[in-house]
């Protein structure tokens, strides 16, 4: 398979391309140097052009086209809502050989855990063979996977914060743990009701699901910990920065907390180190990294109460979304890792 | 002594007047039917009228005078940043038989808690005597008294979302408190650096006070525990939201925890508990106070972690400062205890 | 008739009382001295409290009524969609002697004006005996009038910027006129679609209205001159803000322009004149008068042009609209002016 | 001299690294195919990490050095105040053999048309050397340029939009024409002084600039027109947009229009003319080209009032600014016109 040079050579769909994480897909399709892009499906707006909905994008010479009638390509992205793609996958399927959903379809392992926090599953014998997107948690069962699930951005956000604390026996599973999340109006979708209507929704702090959100199942899925999660949707776009507090038994020092966090990530292309420092921004920022796969982890001890604060900061649309799922498919076909990806951020920028 | 009917009765000064809580102080006491603003002074901006400041007061008749020459008043409320009012108190206090201070210099109750969490205090011998404004805490100590220092703003909203979980048994104190704070730009003060400029600060999500953040001290002192405390920036200017995730040793109801605050508050003038229901705004938000002196109290039960998460909002310049002053000055002098602060807050309204 | 002491005396109504405007009306009337509420109406939010809708107004112990059962009132103040009024009149005018209508519906003065802009009226032969409310403008004609339609917020900042012109013949009307007004998403109304979404609607400057403002038309019916309007949508909720660009025929001096605003609004309460002088704020802005009454106007030469520019800012739900409203109703009543309306605004403040 | 391709093959240094524009160009050099940054100067910033003040940089491996030991390099950008380039155009020149400037100091033609502008030139027999870097305007005089200036941003936004009516004789050039712009926050550096402060800057309709803007002149100088200019601050970070009114002396309909914008711009690969259709995004808008080197332009005809309404809308820090200089550079190199600015803007996006 081709390493990134030259031309395109392979193709590329994305099914519910009218959405915020579809046009995020497509931007970064469209400036990826291995694919080319095939299909960008919308029921809503077929055979509008792709910038009439994504006016960055009103340069690229795309139309959308149906839902129905998709092409044999190399990879498919679904960005459909959460429900939509397990009731089409076989059509998914027998269109791509790697099929990349960025829904809640197939992120759990089994029904079970499945029902416990959503509503039935139509599939459920698929769930088992899907393989979670995120690469620094499972890189090594992306390569050839033909269904690859790409995370929820909020546990995107508290795994990267949390894993190496797991991965380097900072903390044993036992121990209290406290995730204040804070994100950005696009994490509610294209649609929008009286809730995000610009003037309900700006400047907020709201406690958007102050307990029970769906995102805790990956969580316990994948580290094997109960977490206590809170959600607030903050004035932002894109955005989602988690603040974890961690009380571990025995003391840690910030010597052992660097060694953890570089012990998992150094080798990481998409996970940067931020702890401390001068300057004005010192710890991870949803800023930051707006517009970019990067992910910011960073931590500060509170030794009186014998805490450690994690924080971590990602887009959620990038690497809390499509920035993750190209990632994934990146390695998934061979490519080059990084390839597509970019895209550094920008300094300043507003409301990211 | 006068109650809130007729012509104003009582004299009125504002030291440090240029700042946000000054001006926000003279706002209230231009409107406030018992009082009559003597002197708003400034070292830097003397001479110039308030509205120069102020834009909403550009209808304000007054300049501001040199804090040298301090006219005889009924009540002084010092604005000034901490360890100024410590150096005047004398002054001050010659002044007016009433001083109201709104920065930390008074708040804590001894040298040593001062010491622990500030640099060094001139005036130790008063710390015993002042009194903290929070009328919600210590409403019974305000009347007639002669020293009083308003609350730090994020301290204020944590107090209040755990008073009445202490004042009702719910938490014996043992227990893990986390208490995730965000805050307003407004709360670093007029002045602002790099931090505070509005391409760095606008549209974050900042770990502002990570750990060691001051106002710890004002809550351990009056609700006797140790909290695990942090703050971000946010984007907003004025409003403090305190999410508080506590974890009760015995089990807790939702009827429980009504009762519970419904117990404290019930005769609060300036508390607001709002918990669930329907529609757009269903608990506690800055944008739901801004302007006003009201706070905003709730919480959610999270029973599969044993957790109640708190949640409380207030505008950190009303509520958590000149609000708060205004409030505590109208007990302390025998008035209407709502005098001058019956400003609703609007709807809709942006970054608050 | 009551002056504004001692208990409310006059009975109100706000029919449409869910929308924006109907909150600030709400929110007015509550504090208002003279008045008491009796209904606030709404078809979709009947029996709901106000304060599910309105959360600054938790605290009011009223619930939206269906607007089918009319209470007989004072005052009845209609904050409906256009069109609406027209065809519930007659219900109106049985359940009040003085109306006051918020929507365009009784904004000109013939039936040949109103098809013009909008789209055919049900009772044309009202439309000359109804009051324009701005008092600037019109406050001769207030005093006892039974139907006062509120000005839209985008003439009302336009009128009041220009009308000094007018009156003190600084301009003639034959001059070319371009205005640019900047407004906040309130404009919109709390319904809201796709365009009003958080996401799409934050950060923008958008041509709103490019040519064709329907708002025109108010201002060509009292100002007798044609202007080439253009409206941009700008990151604010509330807020309205004119740039009116003028080239006088004869050489104007800044004494010149001071003299004709002066003579214009020095007796007016709720205009300010900012021009120029030092500090942050130096001409009118949106944030200076958020939640209040007041309209700020200024102006600054460009002698190399031969151009004036003159800036207008308001409130759009507040002197564009509910302010507006109530300050009409003082007059049309014989009550104190300014009563419920003295509210200054805030600073700093954030989008407003 | 080498196309896009393959390994960067040409030095560059950053005079002025640590500005808002400085980290845009290292933004952009660091991603450019062919181009490999020697030097990225900051006096204050001295041998901290790029990353340190540019967060979006944070992976990118690069100290800032002191600005008075210049290595040689093919090409230098100066991001300096203005006035600094002048003083030190020698040491820039020595360094490299093209310099593309940044600031004022050399767009305009003559010293005396700087003098009517600015304060004092001190290299004015430079000014008439100097290519400015618009290549829309002047493509044909950058190849192999030596000293190139690149334009102010609101200069450059109002260019774009009023090119094509001056290239296609829509405008004669004695019409009345008034432009009013608004810009972002970057527009006043990274230093920021108190009415940059979030408190105070946040939110603004402001009147930035009523008259006098310096932008006036390159206007002037390169259209042979007055305009009657008024630039605002709004609510965002980056970004210009300047809303154009023109009154062309004989009719013109939409054709003529889209006939003269596609002459000027149709092979242009940064202009994309956006003027009417469906969706959210109809006519230009900041938001659709942040962080891009895109212009969008688009027009609304105003037949009642014989005007034509131009929008114009840019990055400031992009097409305004260093995006422009990077275009400038390639096309004075011989490289690919567009290598290096190749990013799309993302949407959504927040106050851009």
């Amino acid at each position: 398979m081709s390493a990134s040079e030259g031309e395109p050579t392979l193709s590329a769909s994305v099914v519910g391309a009218s959405g915020f994480t579809g046009g995020e897909l497509l931007r970064l399709l469209a400036g990826h140097p291995d694919f080319e892009i095939a299909q960008a499906t919308s029921r809503s707006k077929a055979n509008k052009t792709i910038g009439h909905v994504h006016p960055n994008l009103r340069g690229l010479d795309l139309r959308f086209s149906s839902p129905e009638d998709l092409e044999s390509v190399d990879v498919l992205f679904a960005a459909t809502p959460h429900g939509v793609s397990m009731e089409h996958i076989d059509a998914f399927q027998d269109a791509a050989d790697t099929v990349i959903d960025l829904s809640a379809d197939f992120r759990l392992d089994s029904e079970a855990q499945y029902d416990a926090w959503y509503d039935g599953h139509s599939r459920p014998e698929l769930l088992a063979d899907a393989e979670y997107a995120l690469p620094e948690l499972n890189r090594e069962n992306l390569a050839g996977a033909d269904l690859i699930a790409s995370g929820g951005c909020n546990a995107t956000a508290t795994i990267l914060g949390l894993l190496p604390l797991f991965e380097n026996d900072v903390l044993s599973g036992d121990e209290q743990i406290v995730v204040d999340v804070k994100v950005g109006s696009s994490e509610g979708g294209a649609g929008g009701g009286e809730a995000s209507s610009h003037p309900e929704r700006s400047g907020v702090v709201r406690p958007y699901a102050p307990t029970g959100h769906r995102h805790e199942a990956e969580i316990e899925q994948f580290l094997g910990v109960d977490v206590s999660f809170t959600v607030h949707a903050v004035e932002m776009i894109r955005g989602a920065s988690a603040t974890i507090h961690v009380f571990p038994e025995e003391p840690v020092s910030k010597g052992d907390l660097w060694g953890a966090y570089r012990g998992s990530y150094e080798e990481e292309p998409f996970v940067r180190m931020v702890a401390g420092g001068g300057g004005v921004y010192r710890y991870p920022e949803p800023k930051a990294v707006a517009g970019s796969n990067y992910a910011e982890v960073g931590f500060e001890l509170d030794p009186g109460n014998k805490r450690v604060v994690v924080f971590s900061a990602i887009d959620n649309m990038m690497k809390g979304s499509a920035g993750q799922a190209v990632h994934a498919a990146n390695i998934a076909l061979g490519l080059e890792e990084t390839a597509g990806l970019d895209f550094a951020g920008m300094h300043p920028v507003g409301s990211p």
